[in-house]
């Protein structure tokens, strides 16, 4: 009834429609997911089926769909009461992305001229549900603040700026980035600063209330942090070369994150004059280590090296969470709801950074002759880059993706701020009734729930039916009673 | 102390050791997994155990199985006070349905008419599995309104009418089904459904108390739908052609889904006057589009085709919740707790038709010749048929499972309602104080919760025991008077 | 600012160096995850990529890896207050305990005598997982009653006495326990009771309010228990012979696991007056069969011998915790928090048996010639053995493990006895405001919540800060009320 809410549908439907007519001209099935494949396997004298990328990635695949689905989306129900929309937005805006992904990605990597078309197989598939990673982490900084058209309108922006810089850095400028600390991480980590940046709410200690967790959130945020942790070295494998390298890349990232856990418990525990631990440290700065190895999984950092990029960066994604979190609140004015700047921006630079100065060590000795070209792709073109080159086109890729963070997200944060989109009010931040049907009473008081701009109805009369059955009489008692006294 | 307590380990020993009895007169190990492989490999110069069939579905099974037990099991937590025997119950009928299936399916599908014996293999169990889901999708009809006994009565039917119904539709009509959106979905949806008309409760209102979900349970229910949304790629693709086969179907279902979401959203968005999302549209019919596509996956229907259905398919099973559901119930008095309706049977038999569609409408210029041979198995008895025949043999397999669903379904309703199974009273549906010891006070009235026909003893002084030492005095007095109250 | 607080930081941080100096001297990339890969390829005739152990042993690490981090942490879930500690500790201690797996499993088993280094590749981080498994299973017997350090210090000896173990059954004595029916599960559960007989608690019913479980941390516990039964297949066939070997352990062990859901329902049905179920049997006993599997399943046991298994072991394990555990306690003085005893010590002795009386059993008539060598690995020193002796190894193997766990429990028991560790206090076990900032208030009562030995602060002024802002007025009331009560 009110344009707000159609906003909502039309954008679903008209983007849904946008996406079905260009997947119509563009997309079609590569030649190993396409019927003529038995036709390609005699061509190409391939004696068997499992020789179809398809059994070297898709178990990876999962595992990434996974920790695009359930990771991310459960890592952000750790708010008392924004379950829903941690969980559920993050299951929309992934579930668009991924569309638009596979079309940007495809015109920027894999359009083939001659038929004008994008062909996709497994690996189109992943690369997709990596380009999505990116606007989900951007959706951890503004979390709870914004409307699910706002998180629509940031991920069709994302997914492009994400298509472009991934192209310059890894087309262009040549560098690697199997498991993208650069491309993905602090990609979307700046960007999703720099909107909440634009955004910043000065009052939005009105929510307080809203903030912080319950007992039983911060168990389902642990399921998205596990998930997140056991399926990291699939996440920096997925699309490494098939062999030796995916299996470099598991062990690499499982050694370094178990090493993550470790500084994060200590510095946690150091912090609190209790010695006690803190949740919010467990479930983030514990990935930290992840995050890092984007880059180098896939080089012979060997293993204690990994073991000491997990040794720091649990140590600085935990400071990062005591000291620069209120920091950057107080001073920058950037509120970041889940702390992506300690768990994605902060060790996605760290992990650029290992990634240029572990490429740029590498050598003939280490690696081997054909291990040095096949790891860095020394071909055609890059023939002739020498390591120390590769190094220096690593540090540059680390700089594109932190202007493309900073400034991207600094226009589309411009746009989300027309008073256009339906954004909660400073005193509704962080609570899911704002957007959706929520069938249990919760303690909030008796102001109307509404978001800020066009007005939407509030009045829940469904819901206040249901109550008077379903709660006990004195509770209802209570509840009322509530209501009266914060009224006064 | 009871018979009817007596009963449910009666038939959990009785069908346990029957199981026993014929596993060991019919089940033996295929070729693939006994130590005779040795001698199989070089018998037919297979050079490396990685074409072990094991190797190519191993990954799909387990994410199908993850599919049964987590998937549907916390799907239906969503009930506020259903949780264990959402989750309890499906784990009980699926590790009993699995086995039965394994033998049924091996009867019909794989007697070897030589030994007389049954050789399964990892594909047997994702088939058995996939037998499973059926019954687990009938449960969802029925839920919290039937007793254990009758789950196990309802899948010992479920199973063989499964098998029956599947040889007929994939053997004799040679349709293909390979994720089962006619043999699983609507077979399963229709055997549910008619069960639940005959189980008809025209006073379920008087457990109204205990319907709909609180907070945390809608949590736990996107666990599962998230877990069956994600590996619905390996679901369809599970079973289908080695190589390109499984790689098309997974493309084609993960497209497809995710278009579904943005649909679901949209219509649900829209149903309310309020513009607000509602968790049971977000939780079931995002699912929908990987039903519908259980048939044609395989198939060359192309990117933006997935996209097509699922688009449908999210409107759809929306528009299912919102009006259809309501009229079956007040007309066709019909139950359905999970809305299966709108998740498997309508989307079900929208597959199906999908899927004769697309088999008639395939072409040799698409598929090549040998694709095209391959992808409808043209082979043998079936050489010659066209796909237009083929479409039609779709379409007859289509009745086929939607006619075993309700004359089926028809029929084991009736011997559920025989008043011999110790289902619950009116009043006490919903509740997990009928099966389950549960250690929590509830804000449940004082009345008896027991099953409806043989009495259980409801007494529980253990409970009260415990609860006099847990709860403090406040919450203690507050809810003494909650039951006084009540019983006025 | 205690000396206690500082321990739980100093142990990570020294024993994190000291894992990094460790692995700096001793630990290597194998040559199939090293950049040489390409030039093993050629030397040994490879065509292949896939041919590379990980694409036939990734996706069952995987698998395993969710085992250990969710499976066994949210099984432990189940206690009212104490989900972070369970699934908090549980991820740091198996974070640690990996890592230090790694060196102590390589210098036993793979140490190469020539360059004086081991070389890792996705095997040894399934046996790494593996050895985590018997540490986590013996945190089970304690959970509740000990501080973080203590686990760390008892991880710390149990990975050291599991490879010794380890190597004694499976290279000394040759016998085959590819799940660690022995290895793992009788050496882990025996550690952990042991180590709790020591640290037995007279007056842990003064912590009696924290003890059992409310409605939706049992829910939590059925994530454990099912992640747990769905991947056991997996845990069962990760390290067999590639082929048949692997296949054949998935589908002993799937059938197994499926038997025993049934007569663990039936026998918990029983046991209760009112033929109620109870959770606790449904989420600890329906693994049972798959612990007793663990060394069986990869020999052919047929079918219907994996389902005999099963049903013996759900039958067994409910008893276990019906008769035994009481006992126990009791009796024995083993306060078994979790009924580790039930589910991992016994069954493990029966799978141990199983095992031997199996590969006594083994003929060249079912297994053929070179099946028989093959399974059961009779090269090289071993090429005479007969199945006869290798049943007796077996069962010394048994004898080992359970020698290791108690004698081995016995010592770390008493060395964490010591007034040093920092343990909660009788009062206090069970309770996760001990070591975790929580920040929803408890109705715990107004007693102090600190560690029993070296004092910690136990001022929470942060919390009662919030409180004030976030709790409603009245219910703020009831809380002060129920603490005065509880004063008096």
């Amino acid at each position: 009834n009110s344009w707000l809410t159609l906003r909502t549908h039309l954008f679903c439907f008209v983007w849904q429609i946008a996406m079905i007519i260009l997947f119509g001209v563009f997309i079609r099935y590569d030649e190993e997911s396409d019927t003529h494949w038995v036709e390609t396997k005699a061509h190409d004298n391939i004696t068997s089926d499992i020789e179809n990328d398809f059994y070297f990635r898709y178990p990876s695949f999962q595992d990434v769909h996974v920790m695009i689905f359930v990771g991310f989306g459960f890592l952000m129900t750790f708010l008392k009461r924004y379950s829903f929309g941690a969980v559920g937005f993050n299951f929309l805006i992934a579930s668009f992305g991924l569309q638009w992904a596979l079309l940007m990605q495809g015109w920027f990597h894999s359009l083939d001229p001659q038929t004008g078309k994008i062909f996709i197989g497994v690996e189109s598939l992943i690369n997709a549900d990596f380009c999505v990673a990116g606007c989900l982490i951007a959706y951890g900084a503004v979390l709870g603040k914004v409307s699910p058209v706002q998180l629509l309108v940031m991920t069709l922006f994302g997914v492009t700026l994400f298509a472009v810089e991934e192209y310059i850095i890894l087309n262009l400028l040549h560098a690697r980035d199997a498991g993208g600390s650069m491309v993905i991480h602090t990609f979307g980590g700046y960007y999703g600063l720099a909107i909440s940046r634009v955004l910043y709410r000065p009052n939005l200690h009105q929510s307080k209330r809203m903030q912080g967790s319950v007992y039983h959130s911060d168990t389902f945020a642990m399921i998205g942090t596990l998930f997140l942790w056991m399926f990291w070295p699939s996440f920096n494998s997925a699309i490494t070369d098939h062999g030796d390298g995916q299996h470099r890349a598991v062990i690499n990232t499982y050694l370094c994150l178990a090493s993550t856990v470790l500084t994060t418990v200590a510095i946690s525990s150091l912090s609190q004059k209790t010695g006690k631990l803190d949740m919010v440290h467990i479930q983030n700065s514990t990935l930290a280590g992840g995050v890092a190895l984007g880059t180098a999984a896939e080089f012979m950092i060997s293993p204690y090296g990994a073991l000491i990029v997990g040794f720091f960066c649990g140590i600085i994604s935990t400071m990062g969470y005591i000291f620069i979190s209120p920091f950057l609140e107080k001073t920058l004015k950037i509120q970041d709801t889940c702390g992506i700047h300690n768990l994605h921006a902060m060790p996605g630079v760290i992990g650029g950074i290992v990634g240029a100065i572990t490429a740029a060590a590498a050598s003939e000795s280490v690696y081997g002759k054909q291990g040095l070209i096949n790891t860095f792709d020394f071909t055609g073109d890059f023939k002739d880059r020498t390591v120390l080159t590769q190094g220096g086109y690593q540090a540059a890729g680390m700089c594109v993706s932190i202007v493309f963070g900073v400034v991207g997200g600094a226009i589309v944060g411009s746009i989300l701020k027309l008073p256009i989109w339906g954004d909660p009010a400073d005193e509704n931040c962080f609570d899911d009734e704002v957007y959706w049907e929520v069938r249990e009473p919760t303690f909030h008081t008796s102001r109307t729930i509404t978001p800020k701009s066009p007005m939407i109805s509030s009045q829940l009369p469904d819901e206040e039916e249901e109550h008077q059955e379903s709660i006990p009489p004195i509770l209802e008692y209570n509840n009322h009673m509530i209501h009266k006294q914060q009224d006064l």
